[in-house]
C-alpha cells in the first residue's frame, strides 16, 4: 500500500475561515480499526437548506438511499451530517437499512433534532455489517465539542486511501455582503467501492433555498466531478452535499430562491471554481498517480457527445498507461475516439499533446517533433486536445496516468 | 517487455491437417524491423466464398475500408488473403488508401487474380506510412514458393506481442462428407492499437455461401470474439474472415446456401466451438495475464442487460486488478453490477466464485468461508457467476487480470 503523499498534491493548503452557523467534532468511534479517527460530525444551525447528488449506480450503499429519502421528505431542511470511514455500509440488506436509522437516531438525540434532519455517509468496505452501536455516546461528545475550526479536521476525518486531505474555500459577494464557501472531498480513485469512494461536502454562510442549491450543483457537477475519472469505476456511496445555513442574511445578504438570479452570479462562479478545485485534487491522488491528465475533446457534434469521447480517452488503459510511459502515443488516441461510438470523421481527427499538433487531417502531422513531444510529455501536467472538425461540440475531462503503483494499490486491498 | 510464453498458453497445439483448395507462404518484407517474418499470402483456388466481420471502430485502418468494399462488391468471391506486421496501415490518410491499393495490386498479379479479389489485414503501429512497394517482388515468391503445411507458420506470422500462435482445428461431417475447418489467430490484448490487434482467419474446403457464412459468422462472434475483453480498448484493425473453398463439393459434400440448412448443423457447432477455442487463446495471452476469467451474468432481463453486466465486471480495473491479487473481493463485483446501467436489483444479488457463493439476497452470505475462497482464487482459472433474480436473461464473457506486467507492456511501447 503506498502511503507517501501523492507527488501530484497541491504544495500549500489554504487556511479556511468559519463559515457561520457551522461546527463539527470528530472522534474515533474503532469502526474498524483502533487508534484511528473515523467519524466526524457536522452541526449545522436550524434554517440551514442542503442539496445533493449521488451516485448512479444501481446498486447505492444504505446511506445514499437515506440521504435521497430524507432531503426529499423535508426539502432540504438539515441540522448535521455524520461521517464514518472504515465501512460502506453497502450491500448490507436489511441490516444497513438499520445501521442507518440507529445512526440518524443518535445523532437526532445529540443534535436536538429529528433523525431525518440528519444526511449520512459512509465509506470504507463493502458487504460488512455496520455496528451503528459504535456511535451511541460518541456523537453526543461530538455535539459537546463541535467548533468552527479548523477545518483540515473533517477533511481529514474522511480520508481513507486518500494521501492528503482536500479542502478548498472561496469568499464572494451577494447583494454587495461577502459570504463564505467551504468545501471537503474525498476519494483517490474516481472511485475505488471499497475505501476510494468519492466524497464531498460544501457549506456556505449564505442564505440559498435548496431548491437553487440543487439546481446550481446539478449543473456545475456536470464538468466537475462527473468530469474527472481515476479508473472508471463507479462507486456504490459517491455522495456531495452543498449545504447553505444562510447565516449571512443577519448581515444583510439578500436570500434567494432562484439559481437564475442575477444576485448569485459571482457566488455561482465561485461555486464553480471551487467544486472544480476539489475535484482536481481527487484525480491528483488518484492510485498510484505520476501525471495529471486534461482531454479536451472539440469539434464534436454536441457536448454530450464530445463528453462520451473525452472518457472514453481518460478511461483507456492503453492511453493511461502511454501516459505513465510518457510516450506521446497518439495512436491509442485515435483508437480510443473510434471506440466511443460517437460521430468521428477518422480523416477530419487533429491531435495535440500541449501546443504540439502531432496529427492532423487524419494522418501523423508532418511537421511534427518527436524530440519535442518526448519532453513535453516528462512534464507532470499533460494537455490532450482532440479536435473532430465535425461541430461545435466541447468538453474537457480530466484523469491521471495508470501505474504499477495503482495495480499494487489494488490488487492486495482487503488482506 | 515481457517475451516469456504466457502462463496460461496452451500445454499442446494441435497439428492442422490441409485444407484443400488452401496454400500459403511467409517472408520477410522488411516493414519495420529486418530479419523478421512479417508477410503473409494465402492463396485460395477459384470457387472460394467468404465472409468477414471488422472493428466497430469508428476509425478503422485502411485494410478494414478496403475489404469491407471488396467483399461487398465480389459478392464475397476471393483468391488470396496478405497479412502484414509492424505496420497497421491506420490514421495514414490518402496514402493508407493508396498503399492498399497497391498491395492488392501486387498480390493480384502475384496470385493471377484481380486486386478486389484479394482481401488484406496489417498489423502494428498506428500513424506510419506502410511502404507497400516493398511487397513488391515478395508476394510473387511468396505465391510460387506456396504449400498446403505446416500451419504453425501463418500463425507465427501474424503474431506481434503474440507469446505463442494460435491455431485450431476441426473435422465434421456435411451430407456424410467429412470437412476440415482450421483457424488461426493472433491477439495479446483485446486489443492494443498498436501491436495487439485481434485477426483471425478461418478456413474450410466446405461448400457454403458467402450469405450463409457471413450469417454464421455474424452470429458466433457474439459469443466468441465479441465476448472477450482483456482492457477494454477495441482496435482499428480487427478482423475475422472465413473461407470456403469447396474443394469439398468432389468428394459429394453438399452445397449450402442458407445457414439455417439442416445439414449444417454439425459443423456451425464446430466451428463455433473453433471460434471459442481461438477467442479464449487471444485472453490467454493477454498482455501480463496470470489468470483466464470467466464472468456469467444470469438472471437478468435480457441477454444483451446480462452482456452489458458482465463487460462491466470484466473491464472494471478494480475487479481485473483484485483477481491478480487473488482475492475474492465480491464487493467490486457489485460495484460493477451496479455501474452497468442496467436492471439489477441489489437486494435480490447473488454471486459465486467457482461454486462457493460468497454473497445472497443483497449480503454477504452468512455461510461463506473465507478460507475455502482464498484457496480459490490461488487457481489459474476463476470462473465469476452473478445472479440478479430478475429474468432468464444469461451471458457469458472472458477475461484476464490486470497485473503490473500489463502496465510495463504497455507504458513503453513504441519505443
Amino acid at each position: 500500500m503506498a502511503t507517501a503523499v501523492s507527488p501530484l498534491a497541491p504544495k500549500i493548503f489554504p487556511d479556511l475561515p468559519p463559515v457561520e452557523g457551522v461546527r463539527f467534532a470528530t472522534a474515533e468511534a474503532g469502526i474498524r480499526y483502533k487508534n484511528r479517527t473515523d467519524v466526524l460530525l457536522m452541526a449545522v444551525d436550524a434554517g440551514t437548506e442542503a442539496a445533493g447528488v449521488f451516485t448512479r449506480s444501481k446498486c447505492p450503499s444504505a446511506p445514499v438511499d437515506w440521504c435521497r429519502k430524507v432531503l426529499a421528505e423535508t426539502g432540504g431542511k438539515v441540522r448535521g451530517l455524520v461521517v464514518n470511514s472504515g465501512n460502506a455500509n453497502a450491500f448490507t440488506g436489511k441490516t444497513g437499512a438499520d445501521a442507518v436509522r440507529l445512526t440518524a437516531d443518535i445523532a437526532g438525540r445529540a443534535l436536538g433534532c429529528r433523525p431525518e434532519e440528519v444526511v449520512l455517509a459512509s465509506t470504507g468496505v463493502i458487504g460488512e455489517p455496520l455496528d451503528a452501536r459504535k456511535f451511541d455516546g460518541v456523537l453526543a461528545d461530538c455535539a459537546k465539542r463541535a467548533a468552527a475550526q479548523p477545518w483540515i479536521e473533517p477533511a481529514k476525518a474522511i480520508m481513507t486511501t486518500d494521501t492528503y486531505p482536500k479542502v478548498a474555500t472561496a469568499t464572494v459577494k451577494i447583494g454587495g455582503v461577502p459570504v463564505t464557501i467551504n468545501g471537503i472531498a474525498k476519494g483517490a480513485g474516481m472511485i475505488a467501492p471499497d475505501m476510494a469512494t468519492m466524497l464531498s461536502f460544501v457549506f456556505t454562510d449564505a442564505p440559498i433555498g435548496a431548491h437553487a442549491l440543487h439546481s446550481v450543483l446539478t449543473k456545475f457537477t456536470q464538468t466537475s466531478f462527473n468530469a474527472i475519472t481515476v479508473d472508471s469505476d463507479t462507486s456504490t456511496s459517491d455522495t456531495l452535499i452543498l449545504f447553505a445555513t444562510g447565516k449571512a442574511a443577519a448581515r444583510g445578504c439578500p436570500r434567494i430562491d432562484s439559481a437564475s438570479d442575477r444576485r448569485l452570479t459571482g457566488f455561482k462562479r465561485a461555486l464553480r471554481a471551487l467544486l472544480l478545485d476539489l475535484a482536481h485534487q481527487i484525480v491528483k491522488d488518484g492510485e498510484g498517480a505520476r501525471h495529471f491528465v486534461s482531454i479536451t475533446v472539440e469539434g464534436a457534434t454536441t457536448n454530450a457527445s464530445a463528453k462520451r469521447i473525452a472518457k472514453s480517452i481518460a478511461d483507456s488503459p492503453l492511453f493511461k498507461t502511454a501516459i505513465a510511459g510518457e510516450d506521446a502515443n497518439w495512436g491509442r488516441i485515435v483508437a480510443a475516439v473510434g471506440k466511443a461510438g460517437e460521430p468521428a470523421d477518422r480523416d477530419r481527427l487533429a491531435i495535440w499533446f500541449g501546443d504540439i499538433r502531432v496529427a492532423v487531417n487524419g494522418a501523423r502531422d508532418p511537421n511534427y517533433s518527436e524530440e519535442a513531444t518526448s519532453a513535453y510529455m516528462k512534464g507532470q501536467d499533460i494537455a490532450v486536445r482532440v479536435d473532430l472538425g465535425l461541430g461545435r461540440g466541447r468538453f474537457t475531462v480530466w484523469t491521471c496516468d495508470l501505474t504499477k503503483e495503482y495495480v499494487e494499490i489494488n490488487g492486495d486491498y482487503r488482506s
